[in-house]
């Protein structure tokens, strides 16, 4: 069984990378053992990848109702809807998977409708956690079923995995009524035109902004493509509840007053293409930032974004609006459980083995000593790397293999997986450019037919080109003249220009761009 | 006058770009009207490029011990220590600088000797923060001079230009004593060989790092080419105490035991060549983590680090040391004045005008809040931008003016400056390579003389490339075909293959790779 398959986005080292998916390698090799895939909840990270995993094991997939209504979409531009088989479960739900029986446990996270997984198995109940945090005064959801994990706890749970985002955070996430109330004092008092930017999948988010649009009497335009999508979506499935003349188009926001507005848009990591990004950068065809705008970042920084977001964030205070972002005030409130959340479903559950996961290692080290402290004994805790096999037997948890794991880089119209050393290549093209050297060589008497033609992308600059140049014309016709006189190959040719080009610009630019010799025989 | 000369480090926008300074040109062109250089303290971001315009504007230089110290030694790298004419100041010093006079009064940040300027023009008192806190109980330092700051209010200020990089925050900043007492439990409690990283340039932090190695009979030993530098002239110039016997060199730590080991590193920020970085992945020839080594980072992160940062912190954790970073113990205090602090020093100045400074736009937009909540005029607070030219008389000030000023991008050897086309040239390469076509035409008859050869760079994939590659031969055959027949001069053929191989590569691939044809004639 597959437990959620997402994606990753890129790092600064994959340029021109515009997914990153795990490697199937493993799973399509294995795939007469896999019986089906859980979904946990309907992020990009738990959700992104399942299409390109079902075109090679096009297992049954079971979900959430929203999750799978988000995943539908997905499938749906890949071609693949037809195909796949989803079965949505819900907190009453018992499916058999293989050998495996999993049931579903309402956590709150922020996104509705996210699950915790049970899954009996012949050897003993595994629990994971999903993505959660326990929010006691949610927005328009149940509190995650408390009852349930203690219900389980009885049964004897032999291990537990849990979401360890937050672990390193002292106390209790904030809860998504007190964030409602934070952007009720904003909007009640606000006598602007108002933008709001939040994550698109944040769906109880957006009914909380709808819900006092209607309180202050405002019209809501919706801006960016996956905010549009997951509003409709969530609308259709009941998710979201608004009432009729609330939503405007773009073509009516002339009818109104800018007080009478708020925008809703997609762009709190501060995304190039975002709307929020277009509207502060004067690139918007429709909408740009008037003086005394309010606009209210109610989302997280992803680390990796601050400078992004910080470039955006200025560029809308220098056009003068007032911007409310999360270090300022309490506009948002993190899906992921802290410290006490954590020991809280420690007690319930009280696993024999745990296993911190969901987060970077520094997160699941803490998560691993929240566990100790709460007695489980540190030979119960496991801290895997991916990869890591775990084997669970009644009795003992052994980890001693190991398989290949990995990203796949998707780009452009995703045709090819990129490899490795594509990427590696585009690298070292962007620190150092690359110098092109073509030639075209008589074959009979060995000379050079045309003086060689120099081509440089991304290396030289003006002021050092003329020097250069010289030089490494002399060079080359060192070179050639070597080749004709001797017996050397070609290839031998090729070498020789490399290492002695290399060498000589490393000498006097401190660069090492690409050298690239194309010789043609004639 | 010029009031410091910095660097900045280059963005993900700027591929092989090693630092970045000013653009002189402006200087140079008025290098008739500059009389002196001021340094408020010996930061990079401060004195960094100094050496970049005493080639080009070699007026007197200004500073306290040491940042001047700094300063020659980066002087000295570039060979301009003998021309350059440093002049030490100090809270005593009244210079004469063109009609201006300068006097200095000791603030505390995060390196020592640090001051703000006081300038006495002929047309009123100009006042300079510079980067600064208000430290009631700093470390090897006075409390920053109140009343010298009271004293020049009470002879009207016109204009104060304030620091604003922690205007957002709420409250007084951390005391360095503060951060001593977090150490001192860390150390003290602490029977595991000790690693401390912090930012360089950071003398009071080390030398109570140095303090409490004596206190817990530690011996230090220094890694890091800057740590080593700044602590060498640090004790040199007097700026750090330390008992003989309390350093030892790399060659001598074999004779003690772990836990009699105290480390300093550099490698705060998870910069790849630090110490620190290379300590934790085991690409250090001297160190490496063993298990129970107890890490502590002792600095903030600057934006855009983060993701750096927390690959060594989890790789740390990995290893099995036990890393204590700032958020989870308070082993930093910032450099930079709070809001109380700004409040405290606008009450005591008392200026007709205002204008932040140093900070990114929201963080001055937050310095503006606070003077015109402390009672300043609106219209007499100034947000300005890199360029703006602001005209002070005694009775107004305007700013109508805006001169081009920018970026100069260093790399390499630094032999030339790197244009923005050549790092256009490098960002498209970076996103989807090269793709070169060398081919060779008869001059008389026109025809092909070879099959032309096409080489990829950072574009194409194994899966992909037979396909595209006998589609581009296809095409490119039509292209020389074309040409052959017709009397089209040999700069539209480069036209035409250009155009129709990218049309072509962007359809099949959604990828614009740079198409460079070579054709040479023969």
């Amino acid at each position: 069984m597959i437990l959620d398959c997402g994606i990753t986005f890129p790092q600064e080292d994959m340029p021109g990378v515009d997914i990153v998916i795990p490697d199937m390698s493993y799973l399509i090799k294995n795939k007469h053992k896999i019986r089906g895939i859980v979904i946990t909840h309907g992020h990009e990270d738990h959700i992104g990848a399942v299409g390109y995993l079902l075109k090679e094991v096009n297992v049954p997939v079971y979900g959430a109702k929203l999750a799978l209504g988000l995943l539908e979409s997905k499938l749906n531009e890949m071609g693949l809807l037809s195909i796949a088989k989803l079965n949505v479960v819900d907190s009453n739900s018992k499916v058999s998977i293989g050998c495996f029986k999993a049931e579903f446990i309402p956590v709150n996270h922020s996104i509705p409708d996210t699950y915790a997984v049970v899954l009996t198995t012949p050897v003993g109940i595994i629990l994971h956690t999903a993505d959660f945090k326990i929010d006691f005064n949610p927005v328009n959801e149940r509190v995650a079923d408390l009852n349930r994990f203690s219900e389980v706890g009885n049964r004897n749970v032999l291990l537990m995995l849990a979401d360890s985002t937050n672990a390193t955070k002292e106390g209790h996430s904030m809860s998504e009524k007190a964030v409602g109330e934070s952007l009720d004092n904003l909007i009640g008092r606000s006598s602007s035109r108002i933008i709001i930017a939040s994550f698109a999948s944040n769906i109880n988010r957006i009914q909380q902004v709808l819900n006092l649009a209607e309180k202050y009497r405002k019209k809501v335009c919706i801006f960016g493509y996956s905010m549009r999508n997951n509003i409709k979506k969530s609308i259709e499935l009941g998710y979201i509840k608004v009432k009729k003349g609330i939503l405007i188009e773009e073509f009516e926001i002339k009818n109104y007053k800018s007080k009478d507005l708020l925008l809703i848009v997609t762009g709190s990591q501060g995304e190039t293409n975002s709307a929020l990004s277009k509207i502060a950068f004067k690139r918007h065809q429709k909408i740009s930032i008037d003086k005394n705008d309010l606009v209210i970042r109610s989302a997280s920084v992803i680390p990796g974004n601050e400078k992004f977001l910080y470039r955006v964030i200025n560029e809308l205070f220098r056009r003068g609006a007032n911007v409310i972002y999360q270090s300022l005030s309490d506009v948002h409130a993190s899906g992921h459980a802290y410290k006490q959340e954590l020991r809280l479903l420690i007690t319930l559950v009280r696993p024999k083995y745990y296993m911190p996961v969901h987060g970077e290692f520094m997160h699941m080290e803490s998560n691993a000593m929240i566990a100790m402290d709460m007695g489980i004994n540190e030979k119960n805790i496991f801290l895997l790397e991916n990869g890591d096999v775990m084997k669970v037997s009644s009795s003992k948890i052994t980890v001693d293999e190991k398989i290949t794991v990995g990203a796949s880089f998707i780009d452009g119209s995703g045709v090819g997986d990129l490899g490795d050393d594509v990427l590696k290549e585009r690298m070292i093209l962007a620190q150092d450019g690359i110098l092109n050297i073509s030639a075209v060589i008589d074959k009979t008497t060995r000379y050079l037919k045309a003086e060689p033609i120099i081509t440089a992308k991304g290396f030289m600059y003006e002021k050092e080109s003329d020097d250069l140049m010289r030089m490494i014309k002399i060079m080359l016709k060192e070179d050639f003249d070597k080749y004709q006189k001797s017996t050397l190959h070609i290839s031998d040719l090729h070498n020789i220009i490399k290492k002695r080009l290399r060498s000589y610009l490393y000498q006097e630019t401190k660069r090492n761009p690409v050298v690239l010799p194309v010789i043609i025989e004639v």
